[in-house]
C-alpha cells in the first residue's frame, strides 16, 4: 500500500490532479536538526524541467515549483519524535475533462490496470503510477539521509550508468569478466554528488555523458523515449543491518527500488554477471582494515557481495544497479485497441520526459535511505535489548578467544592466543 | 524478520542444528482441501540428494527426509481458516563442537555478519542463512499454490535458465535485441513442471541441460562451485493484483526473490535488456483476446511489461529471472583472515552443493505463490467492499460508454456507441 | 505509533502548535461518494467552544475553526481508492516561549512522560497527548462511517452516560443486578444522534442531562474538573467480524478506545457487572429473528455478550462503555515538584475544559467506525477467497443438514429434517 | 489475526483437537539464558486440573500434561536471536464425531460466530476460542518475562480479586471513594506469586479466598458457572514505554487483555471509579523518590494514573483489572434454538471449569509481559537512534537548566539554579 517501513515509517499521498502531494514520516528519532532547507534540495533535483533532457515546465512556475512545507513534528528547527507531516502543492489541481482519447488505454501505461484494480477511471489514468507520487518518498528520504549522515556519516550516491546502449565502461567490462572491475569499485568509493550534478545526464563520466545527452536528444526529436540504468552506492554503512530471513537487506532494497515507477530490474554486487563466476573467484576474502574511527575491523579484499552477506550488511560499500524502461508516453501514433475492443490509433500530445533516469537518481537515493534507516532502528532495538542482559558464560556460542560485545557493531576483539593453527 | 505477507501470512522457524524447522500459515481461506500430500511434493523437489548434482545425503535417511506434518488448522482434509502449523524434523539436531576452523569467518558466508548482528556464534555460523530455512517457505508456498490453482487455475513454473556461462538461447538473444524473443514467450506459455523435472538440472532444454550438467560436474570435481539463473513464469494470473505505490506487484516479487539465500539479481519482463529499447518498440500494444472462460478481454500483443503495468497485474503471463551466485562453500583452500585479524588459510571439508539453482526452483515457485496469494486477498477485500456501494453516477470517473463493474477483474464492457473516432 | 488499521489504514499527524493536523487514509474502497461535507459535521461536533460546558474559543475564530480540506484521493466527489490526504490548519501555530512554569511537570499530564520518551520538551508538553491530535481520527472515522452506512446501514451512536457521580439510571441498576436492564437495551436500539445533540452534555436523558450540566458548571466554577463515561452502540453490524485470536473484535475496540486521551476503562456487554452473574443467567439464548432484509436469522434473546462472541460479531448490537478521567489541567494551585526535584506550587492559567466527555462522543464514534471498517475488509478478503473454492464434500465440517454458504454472513440455512431430537 | 507484537512478535497456532498447539517467537534478543525449564512453570500454572476448582483432567495424564519443547532458536541454553519455535502436543487429537447436539449452537459460545466467519463447523465449535489456544501465549510470555526480569527486574503479578460478588475489600472501597485505597496500593507493591499460589483461588487474601472457594464449589454443584476479576500489577517498569497516539501503553494492554477468552472489561489505575473524582483529587502530585539503583527520580505521590500518563509509562507500578464473564459451558439444560431455527433444549455433559479466573492469572501475566517487551524494544530503537545525534543546542526544547540525556530513561538532571520562583 502507501506505507513503507516499520520504525521509520513513511506514508505518502497524492496524484497529479489533486490539491497536493506529500507524506507523513512516523518514528523519526527526536532531536534531529531539520528544516525545509534540508529537504528541498533533493526535491529540486527530482523535479521536472531541470534541463532540456527532462519534462519542460512552464517558465513562470519554475522557481516556485515543488516547495515543501513541514506541517508538524518539528519545533525550533529540531524533530520532536512525533509524526512529521510534509506537503507540496500541485500546480494543476483540476481533474481532466473526458475526451475520446480516453477510450484507449495507453500502451504500457497503468490506465488499464488502474481501471481493473479500482473499477473507475481517474483523470490521470494510473493515478498513483505517476512520477509525481515520488515527491513524498524523496522528501522522507532526505530526512532519513540527514539522520544517517549525522549518526554514521553514511552517504547515498546514485548516478546514471547507462542510457539505451550508451553505457559506462564498467557495464561492458563486467558482462565479459562477470565481476566488477577495480576501477569501478574505486569510482564507487570516490564519486560525489557534485560530480554527478555537473552533468545534465547525471552520469559522472563526462565522455559517456555527452553520448548519453545525444541519445536522449535523438529520442526526443523522434518523439520517442529511451530507458537506462541507475547505479547507487551507499558508503559508511553500519554493520549488522538486515532482518533474515524475509527482510534481508538486499530484499528490502530490491523491494524499494522496484517500487519506483518504470523499474524492471535490480542487481546487487556482482549481480547477474557474478552468476557466471566460480566460487573460488567470487568469494570475498577477509582482510584486516582500518575503520572510520581508526579502529581495526574485518573487511573484504574484493566486494563482489556488494556489502551484504547472509542478508546482513558487513560494513563494505553497498552498491546496486536498477533498470528503468523507456517511458511509455511518446508522441508518436501507436496502433492499439480501445477498452471496447475496437482497434485504432492513439496519438498523445504534450511534453513528455524522453528519459527518466537523470531525474530518478534522487528517488533511488531516497528509497535507499529509507531502507537503511529502518534497518538501523530495528538493529538498534536488538542491540539495545541484548546489551541489558548479563554476559553469557563461555560456551561455543561465546568461545574464550572471542570477546563478543559488539556494541557499535564493529568491535569484536580476539585474544592474542587465538593465533590459528590452520595457517 | 521471519514473517511474510499481510493476509496470507507465513512465519518460519528453524535452522540447521535444532530439533526441527517449519512454519505457521495464518489467514489461509477456510474450506481448501489440504493434507500433507499436497505439500510434500515441493519439499521433496527442494531437498538435497536428489541427483549427483546436489548435496548428497546419507542413503539411509533419503526416503525419510523432510517429511512434513500438519499440526493444526485442518480437519477432515480441509482447512479451517485457523493457523496451519507445519513442521519437519531435523536429522542432525546437535549443535557443532567448536573447532579452530571457527576462528575464521568463511569468505562470502554469513558467519561474520550473523556474529555482528546477534553478537554470538551459533553452530551453523549464519544460522538462518542456511538453505534449510527455506523448508517453511516451500511448505507454505505449496498451500498458496494449491489455493490459486483451484480458484484461478494459476500455475507457477520455475526452471534453470543458465549455469555459469551455459545459458538457454533466449538470454543471449535478448542481450542483443533487448527484448524477449517470440520463441521464449511461446515457451513460457507451454513449458511444464514435468518437462523440467525430466532433467537433473531442471532446465527444460535438453541440449543445454547436458552442457549445464557437465558444467556442474566440472565445478564439483574442481572442489569449486558455480552460479546460475532461474526463470519463473506465472500463468493465469488474476488481474488487478499489486498495491501501489510501495507494494507494486513487481516490488513484492523482487522482495520475495531477493530474500532467497544466494540471490543477487532480479529482472521482470524485458528487464535490463529492455532499458536499451526505445519506447515505440517497447510499448505493448493492446489487442482483444479470449479469456480463460471464453470471454473477450483486453490483452497485450507483446509482453515486454512481464504481465505487470503500474505495479498491477494485467492478466498476461508474469515472468522474471533471478540470479544466484556460486555457493560460498567450496572445498578448496582459501587465503583469508581470522576474526582476530590474523591472516591464514581456511579449508572446509564435507559435501557441498556445487550449484544451487536446480534445487532453488521450488523455492522460487513458493515465494511467487506467496506473493500472488497475498495480493489476491487484499484485492478481494477492495473489490468486495466496492461492490457493496451504490453505483456511481455518470461522471468522467465513469463515462457513459463504460460499464464499470469489474467483478472478476476482467469484465469491463463498452457500449457500442463508443466506437472511437480516432481510428 | 500513529497508524491504525491494516486495510483501512489511518495515519495521523500534528500537535497543538504546528501548522496543522490531519491524516492519510489508505485503502479506502473506490467509488464512495465523498466530499468535505461528509467529514466536517463530526469535526464540528468535536471542536472546542460548542457550549459553555467546553473549552471556549475566541469568537472570531468560531465559524472558521477546524475546516477540513481533502488534498487527494477523490475526483468528482468520489473516492479513487488511492490515499486520501486530509488537513485542518492550526490557529495558533507558534511554539510557546519558555517560562518558569515549565520547570514543573504538570501533575497527571504527559509533560514528564513525553520528556522521558523523547528526551526533549516540546511547547505543548505532551505534544501528541493533546486532544487536538484526535482531529485526524475523527476525520478518518467519518469516512469509514459513511462507507459502513451505505454498505450495511451500520450506525454508530455514542452518548454521555455519566458525569462524576451523576449517572443514567442503567448504570446504577446494573451495578445491582449485574446485567443490563431491558430499558437500557431498548434505549440502545432507538437512541438517535439528534436526541443526543439536543443536550449540551450529549446525554439523551433530559433529567440527568440537567444534573450533569450543573455538575460540570460546579467544577468549572471551582476551577476544578470532573470525569465521566461515554456509552456507544453500533447497530446493524455485519456478522463474522473480528480476527481471533489476538485481534478479537472487542480487543480491537478496547485498543481503539483506550488510545483516546484521558480514557481509563472499557467494558463491553455486561462488562464488570456481568462477572457477578452465574452462567445460567448470563448465557444469551438463541432465538430466531428477522434480519434487516426480512430474512430469518439467528439472534440472541438477551444480549449480555454485547454483540460479540468468541471475538466475532454475531449481528446483535455491539455496545460498550468507556471511562474518562477528570481533565488534569485545572486552574487551582497544586503542590508538586519540579523536574529538578524541588518542591513547589504550580498554578496554570487559561481556559480549560472542565469535562471532556461531551466532546469525546464523536471521537468514540470515529474510533469504533475505524475498527469495524478494518474488520469488514479483512472478512471480505476471507469470504471472497473462500467463495472461489469448489464446494466442500459432506463431512462433519459440513454436515448434510447445513447449507454452508454464508455469503452475506447471515444466511446459513438448515434442512427441515434437522429438527433436533433433543427438544 | 494470530500474531501479536512488532519486534518481539508472537504467532500462535493450534486448537483443541489437532496434533498440537504452540507458537513462534520472532525477534527475541540474542544471549538470553533460556531452556524449557524457564517456560514450563507458567504453562503448569495455566493447565487444567490443578485443584478441584478447575477443569479436571484424567489422573494418568496429569504429570505429563502440557510439556513444552523448544524446537529452534536456542543453543547451549541461550537464545540465538532467531525465531524460537515452541510446541505442546495435544492429548486428544481426534476431531469429534458429529452428534445431534451439534445442531444447536451453544448459548454464549463461539460455535455460531465461527460458523459465520469461516463457513464451516470445526469439531471444537469455536476452534481458536478455546482456552487451549492460550498455551502459545503463556509460553511466549514466559520468555518475555524472563528477559524483562533480567534486564530491568520487572515483575508481573496477577491475582484473583473477585469471584461473583465475593470481592477483595479494595473493590468495594473504591466503588465508594472513587480511588484506590492506600492499603491496596501498598499490597500491589508487596504481593508475591508465592502468596497467590498458596491459595487454590489465586486470591492472596486468605479470608476472601475461602469465600471464593465456596462460591466456586456452589457453582460447580449447581452445574453452573461464575465469573470474576483478575488484578495485575507490573513493578519496576522502565519509563518511556508506549507509542502515541494509537499505541498508547494502556491501549496495548487493553487490546492484549481483551484478546483473552471470556474477558469483558478492563480498567487501569483508578478506572471507572476515578471518573467520579474531581481533578484536584485525582491528579497525582510529583515527588522526588529514590530509584532502584539509588538514584533520585521523579515519581508520583498517589498513583491514580496507574503508572501511565499520556500513554507512556512513568516508572510507577502499572496496575489494571480485567473482568471475566462466567463460563458459557454449563451442565444445565438450556432453552435455545438450533441453527435451523427450531426451538429446543440443549444439555451439554462433561467436565467443565466452573470459574476460569484462577487459571487465567498466568495468561494475564503473559499478555502483560508481551506488551511491555514489545514496547521496550521500540523505545530502545528510538533512544538508540537519538543517542547517535550531536547534542541539541539550547532552545526551549532543551532549556539551560535541563540536561536532557535520558539514557536509562530516568536520569534527567536539573541545574541547582533552577530553583523555581513559584514556590
Amino acid at each position: 500500500m502507501s506505507t513503507f517501513g516499520t520504525h521509520f515509517r513513511v506514508t505518502t499521498f497524492g496524484e497529479s490532479h489533486c490539491k497536493g502531494v506529500g507524506c507523513i514520516i512516523d518514528g523519526c528519532p527526536p532531536g534531529l536538526a531539520l528544516t525545509e532547507d534540508d529537504i528541498q534540495p533533493q526535491l529540486t533535483r527530482r523535479r521536472p524541467g531541470q534541463s532540456n533532457l527532462t519534462t519542460p515546465v512552464r517558465a513562470s512556475f519554475r522557481d516556485e515549483k515543488d516547495r515543501v512545507t513541514i506541517l508538524s513534528g518539528t519545533e525550533f528547527g529540531h524533530t520532536l519524535g512525533t509524526p512529521i507531516g510534509l506537503t507540496v502543492p500541485n500546480q494543476d489541481q483540476r481533474p481532466h475533462d473526458y475526451t475520446e482519447t480516453d477510450l484507449f488505454p495507453r500502451p504500457s501505461h497503468a490506465d488499464w490496470t488502474y481501471l481493473l484494480k479500482y473499477g473507475l477511471k481517474a483523470s490521470s489514468g494510473g493515478g498513483r503510477a505517476s512520477a509525481r507520487e515520488t515527491i513524498g518518498r524523496v522528501a522522507a528520504g532526505a530526512v532519513a539521509e540527514k539522520f544517517l549522515k549525522e549518526a554514521y556519516g553514511t552517504e547515498f550516491i546514485a548516478f546514471v550508468s547507462s542510457v539505451g546502449k550508451v553505457a559506462m565502461p564498467f557495464i561492458e567490462e563486467q558482462s565479459e569478466s562477470g565481476v566488477p572491475s577495480d576501477e569501478f569499485v574505486e569510482m564507487l568509493s570516490t564519486v560525489t554528488r557534485e560530480q554527478i550534478d555537473a552533468e545534465p545526464t547525471r552520469c559522472p563520466d563526462k565522455e559517456i555523458s555527452k553520448k548519453m545527452t545525444q541519445r536522449i536528444i535523438d529520442a526526443k526529436e523522434a518523439n520517442d523515449s529511451i530507458g537506462g540504468t541507475v547505479t547507487c552506492v551507499i558508503r559508511n554503512v553500519p554493520t549488522g543491518l538486515g532482518e533474515p530471513c524475509f527482510d534481508k537487506l538486499e530484499a528490502k532494497l530490491a523491494h524499494a527500488m522496484l517500487s519506483i515507477p518504470a523499474t524492471k530490474a535490480f542487481e546487487i554486487g556482482s549481480g547477474f554477471g557474478g552468476t557466471q563466476v566460480p566460487g573460488h573467484l567470487h568469494n570475498d576474502a577477509w582482510v584486516q582494515k582500518t575503520g572510520r574511527k581508526g579502529q581495526k575491523v574485518l573487511g573484504t579484499k574484493t566486494n563482489f557481495s556488494g556489502g551484504i552477506q547472509g542478508g546482513i550488511s558487513n560494513g563494505e560499500n553497498i552498491y546496486f544497479r536498477i533498470g528503468f524502461k523507456s517511458p511509455a508516453t511518446i508522441s508518436q501514433e501507436q496502433q492499439t485497441t480501445s477498452y471496447g475492443g475496437v482497434e485504432g490509433v492513439l496519438a498523445t500530445r504534450g511534453r513528455h520526459d524522453p528519459c527518466v533516469v537523470p531525474r530518478a537518481t534522487p528517488i533511488v537515493e531516497a528509497m535507499a535511505a529509507l531502507v537503511i534507516m529502518d534497518a538501523v532502528m530495528i538493529q538498534l532495538a536488538r542491540q539495545g535489548a541484548a546489551s541489558l542482559l548479563p554476559p553469557m558464560p563461555e560456551t561455543p556460542l561465546r568461545p574464550a578467544p572471542f570477546i563478543m560485545s559488539v556494541p557499535g557493531g564493529q568491535a569484536i576483539k580476539v585474544d592474542e592466543a587465538s593465533k590459528p593453527k590452520t595457517e
